[in-house]
């Protein structure tokens, strides 16, 4: 098979396996049970259409091959599977920092949701350029997102060449409409641009869309194939009301109305209690949480109990949240706090080893996405989404622990060099296929018209 | 008086004031009680002799005063005192990544300090080096360091330009020599290098130090007129290890052998119990805690008491620890790390404000190493510790709140340019005095050497 892009000299993180339930408690020297990281030094990467023909060390790669593709020299650099936010507002860019140091409720009610309503499309198109961009150039390739005005998102998406799970979000309170626009959505794009848009059913959450329309939504996502992103047990308080009004957890909403079996991303999950184990369990094959740590810590919240779920088996994905609550998309970031708070919550510093944060960031974010046999690693049939880091900076250096330093050293500004599909999106640190400067100034001069909320209106009302 | 060198067109940080005690409960309008942090926009800053002369609209300058002097055009960037690091052991960059998801003891025991037997002069010197580069890139002016074979470090810092505040080790293991010779490092070295070194007296901690040296070293710091920087309080564990051992905390062991008197840095205090504060609060002119919330996290601590040291009036700095916990020497990171996990461990979004951590990384950590009358704001009389940092980057676009920027979403290579008492030490993201390159590859060759313990000895027993 001729390839058409060879990537030479890179140190390869073909891939990560997950850790062994409990491994804490397994003998140390097992170090494998505590999850592994794979970096085989000076290997080349052979691509095709956009696929990962073959991962050879460099100097057995075929002088025919090297001379018939276009060869990038990573020499002095790691690469690693294209990084994965499981999710995020991508257009909430133009939110961000505009509600700070205050509670949730305050955060929906008097800041988020009122100044929503003057949204246009226009802005969306803005902010999803400027929040594509921002996580292309953070080595972030595939994200799941949840918004308003979907077809703007994904517009955005099919030019930037960036990689994304797309869902029209709506609420109950919209009537029909709105799940059925995200029906719609959903099975308009999915496998578009050249099937790097896939697509879900974005109902926003168990608190504001009904059992009913939560029903119609899981018939929806079976019928499309697809799975249903949606916001539940955002936080303990929100389980706890939910048992107060209801007597069952947002959970067991989710498996009662089928959510759950038709595949689902949990965003958050941060009130997740021992008993909900029993409705995710079963259908482990297709659900996944979305952990959101460092928004979880900014909005006081507890955390997504992160070693109950891989105890269970359930697969963890690494989130951002949108723009607005996280102020960044920086899914190394996400990934670097949510090992280092996971620590901290069971005071336990050998929980949460670096090679388990990166497979939840790689492998367990593709499989949360339902792209986990093709996303998340290095190897032959995988596709192309590779990124590059240069490791001979300062701060990274010297090198004891490559894993470590990609946890807890490492910052976006390393990445050197993105591809999706096998086509170079970021090289030498900028973008290749936008430019962001028109799509900042625009939103500068927007804000006075997004924040202004005179009007006295809002979305939504926020009472989970 | 004529200014040397002028900073045009920068949006200024000019300072930040100290929030009020208990500020979450005051009323939510009552902004200036949640701390404040003054940005002017396009504003000049003229400096001479490394001191800050004045701070004007850039079209309020005298031309005169532009002809004669070096301009640094700063438009588009942001202008703020330089960071300062509150606590760290800059030369253990050679051991970043070395000992990784362990718990405290098997870090010590296990791990570094048999690796510090291997320690030479020539690491010493290669490690600092790395360190100070790699801080004065992230915006780090100033550090507090507490190292073996100080006059290495204090070289370095001499020849780098950098601002540091150095102590030389010491255990009572040692005998009479260590504290012989860190009170003789502290004597030769404080005010060197036209003033940017400053010392203090080295003691490792109140569990490795007795409380007749501890005695000595205080004698010793108020002889000299220098502050004692100390572990103490490391872990709630180490306070209550102290009360069943001894009836004291280790911060009152410190203010009975006068250290709390003499003036003194207390690194983490994650241990302080409120039963402390009487020890403490009678000497809060002198008196700081620096908190590495970072490095608790990782190695599973609980985290400083920010909250109650700060309605006692006790001033609080942001530290990263050395880079063998911490893994980097970034303190914008730490900053955003303390001010989410006290978001977290108070439940409460509205504490901890984004003003408030730039108060501490400024102003506060600035008082802690007692150079708060002359560091830690952009005004005039103050030195001229000033680093710009580029606001056009995506990641921190659209801009609503320039405070949660900077604490949130900046990174740490959004950093320019870097002035040290006036001098660039740090210029289009490049070191201006130094050159890593034979440093990270000498450092590298060393590492099979440095972490050799079949010898089976150790430098210290970690048994607090």
């Amino acid at each position: 098979m001729t390839v058409d892009t060879i990537i030479t000299h890179a140190t390869v993180l073909t891939g990560t396996t997950r850790p062994a339930a409990g491994y804490p408690a397994l003998p140390a020297e097992d170090t494998a049970a505590r999850g592994t990281a794979t970096f085989l030094p000076d290997h080349a990467i052979g691509i095709t259409a956009g696929e990962i023909a073959w991962v050879l060390p460099t100097g057995e790669v075929d002088p025919v091959d090297l001379a018939g593709a276009t060869v990038l020299d990573a020499g002095g650099q790691v690469a690693v599977p294209g990084l994965v936010n499981t999710h995020t507002h991508s257009p909430m860019t133009m939110f961000r920092g505009s509600a700070e140091d205050v509670p949730t409720a305050s955060w929906f009610n008097e800041h988020i949701w009122p100044m929503e309503v003057n949204l246009t499309e226009r802005d969306v198109t803005l902010g999803a350029r400027l929040a594509v961009g921002e996580m292309l150039l953070a080595g972030v390739t595939s994200f799941a997102d949840h918004y308003f005005m979907a077809d703007r998102i994904a517009e955005v998406v099919a030019d930037s060449g960036a990689r994304a799970l797309l869902a029209s979000t709506y609420f109950s309170s919209q009537g029909t409409e709105g799940i059925a626009r995200s029906a719609e959505f959903a099975e308009r794009w999915n496998g578009a641009a050249d099937g790097r848009i896939t697509t879900a059913m974005g109902p926003h959450a168990t608190y504001t869309v009904d059992d009913a329309d939560l029903e119609a939504t899981a018939e929806h996502a079976r019928r499309l194939g697809v799975r249903v992103h949606v916001h539940a047990a955002e936080s303990m308080s929100q389980t706890r009301s939910s048992l107060a009004r209801r007597g069952v957890t947002p959970v067991q909403v989710l498996h009662d109305t089928g959510v759950l079996e038709a595949g689902a991303i949990i965003a958050h999950g941060t009130g997740i209690i021992e008993d909900d184990l029993r409705w995710l369990t079963p259908f482990a094959d297709r659900v996944a949480v979305a952990s959101c740590s460092k928004v979880y810590l900014k909005h006081a919240h507890s955390e997504t109990p992160v070693r109950m779920l891989h105890d269970a088996g359930i697969t963890v994905g690494v989130g951002t949240d949108g723009p607005a609550s996280n102020n960044t998309l920086d899914v190394l970031e996400s990934m670097r706090v949510l090992s280092l708070v996971q620590k901290m919550v069971h005071a336990d510093a050998t929980w949460l080893t670096s090679a388990h944060a990166l497979d939840l960031a790689t492998r367990q974010s593709a499989a949360a996405l339902g792209l986990g046999d093709r996303l998340g690693a290095i190897q032959p049939g995988f596709r192309a989404d590779v990124v590059l880091l240069d490791l001979d900076k300062p701060h990274l250096q010297p090198m004891h622990d490559l894993a470590a330093a990609l946890v807890l050293s490492v910052r976006a500004s390393d990445v050197t060099t993105v591809l999706v599909e096998g086509r170079v999106v970021v090289r030498d640190g900028a973008l290749t296929t936008m430019d962001l400067t028109d799509t900042i100034a625009e939103l500068n001069a927007r804000l006075p018209g997004l924040t202004d909320t005179a009007h006295g209106r809002t979305i939504q009302d926020y009472a989970p």
